[in-house]
């Protein structure tokens, strides 16, 4: 009753007007339906055409002189008293992504807050779940202990600045003592907020550790542009457009596996964790899986657990029209690296998507694995160069770490 | 060189088109130019009007049966080769909202990717800033040592849950001890994210310590919906439609001020932080004002600060008709609280706009304060329930607290 009074008060007048700027819709959308599928509701009375664009369509192939692409599937709204409407086939459990076009121009769904942004884009995003343990009910937040998640300032001297990481400390930490460390790498383009937003790791550990399936441990996932600070808007370079390129076409002082001890250090002196190789895990998608590869040869007693998630491998010197494979067998310094690196013995997993255009660059490097005896764990998936595949890649590799 | 070439491969193929679905704009909006005009981009070839919106235009008096109200203003963007273009008058320093309409539609910009949530509208936002130390500078994230900010999971015995919280520990805080602590209260439709995104928390903090201008404090930020456990999304009843009054209409099992204990406990044992009420600030806005209101009378040795920002005060029983201060007079409760509360002395800061809704019920309460002779301090700033003014408030709060 008292609550009631207060927000009569707080309603009354101009409070509404001047607080909110823009009125919220009166639909409600996406809606996920008790069947799997998801109904989208845009009220648009001056639209001529109201599509609907995602990751939940089946996708189109584009033929253009480049070559052929898959674009994401489009299916079109209906209207009824200015009310767009569309409902989807039964979903499989998934987080989805997707906007809406209106006469052609691509917005978010006005009705729905949840939007992830990936470099400049933002879209809309809904989760659907059917099952326990199911990828749905795992990218969700569940009734089940929260780990917290912190943006944190750590000093880099290889880098020379002060830089910004995301840590999650799983849900008992403040009780508990020398947990293990899993270091995760976003992409080119991302940033530190990249894996706790499109890679819904927090959700993920949270279920994952509440279940058993994985060890209580950090997630620590660092910002791996070396000539930033922090992800767009977050430091001093102000509110500029975020580009695929914009993060790596300014010089850096080192690179990210030079610089990565800076990170280890600054994890260990700040948080109640355990030393050695076989309480660190490094793992990371695309660039960030070419830096855990970099990382863990240029520092091979540094991490006993390693993970490539679609990686984007790369080796110095003149690599014109060379396959990786040609290389690594070119570079006796990196072989040097690698078999520094296979003495120390870490567990090493390599996944990828099947139609990913690195695809070829991971079976070189399972060549050479196979050829000098190494062992290694390897998960081939369905899809491409996606989230989709990278979330997968997160829930296996945290089940295999630390154990 | 070797990051060239890494981008090279990474951009080869289908990357972009499976990792950005959605490619980003072909123009910059909002540039903020260096008079302090701001120009929008939008590009929309088959639109026949578009417009922008924001409180950075001159507000529209909308005449209604319900009466008069200040709406947002609206300017329009000329089309040139299918991009529409609008160039503000110079702005004062300020971080500003706006959102783009498409033929009458509501979007946000679609090259600007940073936006903020009130209740449940997105909104696109800039900062215009023209000098050292000026809103605009205040707001910005600038080239000075950052706190950390992390979401924190609590236990409330008394609200028979976890908690979400956000908690900001200022640069230094690692090698520092014995910090104060400012308890920052959020509004009606607001949650634990508010204040460091509408309200930049974070950022007039680290910029009013990194001057000088603040001490160097804790800032907490709790949830103040008792019956949610954290924002929309961010805990198990899932993705849901934020509104004005839904994190209201479900029964708590005790109020905010009675659960208040909970919270400094967690605080005060997780964090260096001193102890007793001189370290101790609590205030808020509107519904966070009345919580400060609330909280402080009912612990009145707990806070040596409370700071009242367009607070919306309440008090129990049969209010039908009758002024705060009527309500006030005809309370001995709430009188015999006050009464301790201004013997343990502390220091009482009310602020609020001259069009505020709630002004008269804030006067009640000066009017009550000045009978009793207890001291406060008092700020009245142009406008009226808005983040504008919020911003303003712990801009001046957080330099009054702990000297």
């Amino acid at each position: 009753m008292k609550k009631l009074l207060l927000l009569l008060a707080l309603c009354a007048g101009t409070a509404m007007a001047q607080e909110a700027l823009w009125s919220g819709s009166q639909v409600t959308s996406p809606v996920v339906n008790a069947d799997g599928t998801v109904t989208f509701n845009v009220v648009a009375p001056k639209a001529i055409k109201v599509e609907v664009t995602g990751d939940f369509l089946p996708p189109q192939r584009i033929e253009t002189a480049m070559g052929t692409y898959e674009a994401p599937g489009v299916a079109e709204l209906t209207e009824q008293n200015g009310v767009w409407t569309y409902t989807s086939a039964a979903l499989a459990p998934e987080l989805y992504s997707y906007s809406i076009r209106v006469n052609g121009m691509s917005i978010l769904d006005p009705s729905n807050v949840y939007v992830n942004r990936d470099i400049a884009s933002l879209t809309s995003i809904f989760i659907v779940t059917s099952a326990k343990g199911d990828k749905g009910d795992l990218y969700q937040v569940n009734e089940v202990p929260h780990g917290d998640v912190a943006k944190v300032w750590y000093d880099s001297p290889t880098l020379k600045m002060k830089r910004r990481m995301t840590v999650y400390t799983p849900a008992g930490y403040d009780k508990g003592k020398n947990y293990p460390v899993l270091y995760l790498l976003h992409g080119a383009g991302g940033d530190e907020d990249a894996w706790t937003t499109l890679g819904r790791a927090a959700q993920i550990m949270d279920n994952l550790i509440a279940t058993g399936k994985a060890k209580p441990m950090l997630i620590v996932m660092p910002n791996g542009n070396t000539n930033c600070q922090a992800a767009p808007g977050a430091w001093s370079k102000g509110m500029y457009t975020p580009s695929f390129m914009g993060s790596l076409d300014q010089p850096a002082v080192a690179s990210m596996d030079e610089s990565f001890p800076d990170i280890v250090k600054y994890i260990e002196s700040h948080y109640k964790v355990a030393k050695g190789k076989k309480n660190r895990a490094i793992c990371g998608l695309s660039m960030g899986g070419g830096h855990s590869f970099a990382t863990s040869k240029r520092y091979p007693d540094m991490f006993g657990y390693v993970g490539l998630f679609s990686a984007g491998l790369h080796i110095g010197g003149d690599n014109q029209g060379k396959s990786f494979y040609q290389l690594l067998q070119g570079s006796p310094e990196v072989q040097g690296q690698l078999a520094k690196l296979f003495a120390a013995k870490p567990f090493y997993w390599i996944a990828i998507g099947k139609t990913d255009f690195l695809y070829q660059q991971n079976a070189d490097l399972r060549r050479y694995l196979d050829e000098k005896n190494y062992p290694y764990e390897y998960l081939e998936t369905e899809g491409g160069h996606i989230w989709r595949n990278w979330r997968i890649y997160l829930t296996e590799f945290a089940q295999k770490v630390f154990k």
